[in-house]
């Protein structure tokens, strides 16, 4: 049986996340049972929800335990199996956990799954064909519901998230305005991923500045938004908003580390009758096929061509994660574990 | 032509809005062109909405213009008709504003309604049977969609809207916990309109405080919300939403004054997956018949008994306005004129 390098919760952030919330231990993995699988995994998926996991505050899931392997998806190579649905040498997407290998109950519904990677790489079942492209998908598609010639945006545009929104709007016909921080980012966002326009949030030092830079990028009003971060993207954006306008909101990464980051103008739901809706992507398994099915083709076709940015070995993950939560990641965030 | 005393708005207000915002005049009701109709008013309704149409901040309705007539809807009785639909003596409905007659376009859709008061009192159709009613209607039904033993909660609960509120929840088998202020309010909401409980936020300093107290009344939590308040009744109730939970925004009178009233924890729209939604009643006409006829029935059966503020007198309306804006009025306030 391989060495397995683990990454465990040691201990909770207080305030900021750290490095040393997180411990790494070396441990061997178990012999299988009958029905069970042994992942290799190639990529390890770091995504700001794992932030909320860390704290105990009452959310939608159960916190992350302390000393146990953290959360994250995961794609690899099946090394062993004692499943007759899997063989050894199948590439597949699991929640294998921020670890180089996992052993996982195959007869579990939806907890390893086999992919295709003619037309797809490996890693991009982690963003744009996996979670981060379903949830743009389901934002956008759901609860935005847009209509050609409506004008959308999305924060953290360059993103895994804000990619696929990108590529699924103007597959719909809208007028496309991303938010992101820094020029790199911004070129990127409306030179590689065809954005009609991008806003560097930094350039703003509070939401009435970059409430006028919206205007300018959406001289129509807003419609629809995405919201990825919230505080004052979100205050700016809300004071931008058409009558009637939809506004997904999927991420409050300001709000993570504990502060509350209010809401500075909420009778504007009211005046401009808009709908703000919560939403997380696991709880909509019912979307996933359809989803799924238009990214690859978005991929495939190439109108969709994500960034990556890999982290190299298991011992990077704590501080690619860090990044992550400041920004520093440009598109996906992984970790390459081969 | 009968003298007609009216109430125009004089000036804006600068914070707080003030009797002196308004005049009063006195001119003669002109004589009718074809199509018109003479209506003498017996009630004028008072709305927090008015609020909002007396500043020229950007909103959904264009702003009062100055030096006209006030805004409003009545009920009265046809003194004179040149339009083939109307007669001396009919009971009709009407946006007639603050004043004691108004002449009206008939052939305008929807300017006028005739109304039967054989089972409901003539003012009801300003309050229960009118556009309070319809606008519980509206969040209820369509915006929180209720199903039997959901927990639902209202704002203002003794007010007009907050009262019809109430039956239709139990009419549906809701559990209706109600928010108002003073003891006399909150014991008339469940003695007399038949709510499950009642909160006086007047007893609580701080959103913390009100939120424990919802906690008790709500031991399942909160499925559905309506909110009229804003301000710290819509944290508390934030943070004692259920998952999926769904908050209907009809009121803000707390920002009315041009102070925004922030919303302290935005995050909990997304870790409880809410949808919080503003809308005016006046944009869905297409719901009215229905929720007419629903309400109609209730108050015919004596499920809905509203109470009213009722003012005497033309010369009363902004002083009864101002008391309204502070949460004097006991259920829905109207101004006798005849």
């Amino acid at each position: 049986m391989p060495a397995n390098r683990q990454w465990l919760l040691d201990n909770r952030p207080q305030g900021e996340a750290e490095a040393s919330n997180f411990k790494l231990v070396t441990t061997q993995t178990p012999a299988l049972a009958d029905g069970q699988v042994l992942v290799r995994h190639h990529y390890l998926s770091l995504d700001p929800y794992m932030r909320g996991r860390m704290s105990d505050a009452k959310s939608y899931a159960q916190p992350q335990p302390l000393g146990e392997v953290m959360i994250g998806g995961t794609v690899g190579e099946v090394v062993e199996s004692r499943h007759p649905k899997f063989a050894a040498g199948d590439k597949v997407v699991g929640m294998g956990g921020w670890q180089e290998f996992s052993v996982v109950d195959a007869n579990q519904p939806g907890a390893l799954r086999k992919v295709d990677t003619t037309h797809v790489p490996l890693s991009h079942y982690l963003g744009a064909v996996g979670m981060p492209g379903v949830t743009a998908w389901y934002g956008l598609v759901k609860i935005i519901e847009p209509k050609a010639g409506d004008t959308v945006t999305v924060s953290a545009a360059a993103g895994a998230v804000g990619s696929a929104y990108g590529a699924l709007a103007k597959a719909r016909g809208c007028r496309v305005v991303g938010i992101a921080g820094g020029k790199d980012k911004c070129d990127y966002v409306v030179k590689e991923l065809g954005f009609d326009a991008c806003i560097d949030y930094k350039l703003h030092k509070d939401a009435g500045s970059l409430s006028k830079a919206l205007k300018e990028a959406c001289p129509k009003g807003i419609d629809g938004h995405f919201e990825n971060v919230g505080g004052m993207v979100l205050d700016a954006v809300l004071s931008r908003m058409n009558a009637h306008g939809r506004i997904a909101v999927c991420g409050m990464i300001a709000g993570y580390d504990g502060q509350p980051v209010p809401m500075t103008y909420p009778q504007l739901i009211l005046t401009n009758r808009l709908k703000v809706q919560g939403f997380i992507v696991s709880e909509h398994m019912e979307v996933w096929p359809e989803a799924l099915q238009e990214l690859g083709a978005l991929v495939g076709s190439g109108k969709l061509r994500p960034r990556e940015s890999v982290a190299q070995g298991i011992e990077a993950a704590p501080e690619a994660f860090l990044g992550l939560l400041r920004g520093k990641n440009f598109g996906k965030q992984l970790v390459k574990l081969v």
